[in-house]
């Protein structure tokens, strides 16, 4: 698959405007990174499938309301695109505050962006433990 | 995203192709579902992520040497496609045999596949546990 520098470039940014938002914890900035549909879908770490945009902002704003902090140091992203669908593949390095406990945990992502109005938006997020 | 539905059955048909070359462990079976290439990638439930053709054929081949019976039902296929590139969500209901051992236990899975010379190719696999 050949994949453009500039859309290779442009869906990497938009990759990182996810976890921008998701470090935010701002819910709000999270819906805006994502595309506006019923077709998202998402899988948090260790929990079933979550479709629609009601539940996966939902989910959201709840993984929001229990974190203090969250910082998300993303490596190895690798992407590919074809056409206006895009998909990346990156390691999540999360350092986490939920109550007075902190912890440190890597997370394996893919990540489904689609292009629309030249704007690339987010569409499925799917995030696992690595290890344990 | 709208998806012909002849996209999507063909889409939907390489996903089960997959899983009945899973449940063969047949390695030969195996190879014939994915996109020879390098640019093939996939996650194993709890694993980090393999990148290449040989990497990901090596964990399979692996996985088939240590499983004496694995039957795969596929629930919940749900799939978009864009071009040559689609992606499909499902959940495994997986009952596995390694060694004296019988476990039942559930996966959920993002699949990504790319259409080369009008044949439909996994080139991404994601598994992840649900629930632990």
């Amino acid at each position: 698959m050949t994949t453009p520098f500039s859309d290779a470039k442009a869906v990497l940014e938009a990759n990182q405007a996810f976890y921008k938002a998701f470090e935010s914890l701002d819910i709000q900035r999270m819906e805006g990174v994502w595309l506006h549909s019923d077709e998202i879908r998402c899988v948090h770490p260790g929990w079933a499938l979550l479709s629609g945009w009601d539940e996966v902002m939902q989910s959201w704003a709840r993984i929001f309301e229990n974190s203090a902090l969250m910082q998300l140091r993303i490596s190895d992203a690798d992407v590919q695109v074809s056409a206006d669908l895009a998909w990346v593949v990156c390691t999540e390095n999360i350092t986490s505050v939920v109550g007075s406990n902190v912890s440190q945990f890597q997370v394996q992502a893919t990540n489904v962006f689609a292009r629309r109005k030249g704007q690339w938006r987010i569409m499925h997020h799917h995030g696992s433990p690595i290890g344990g």
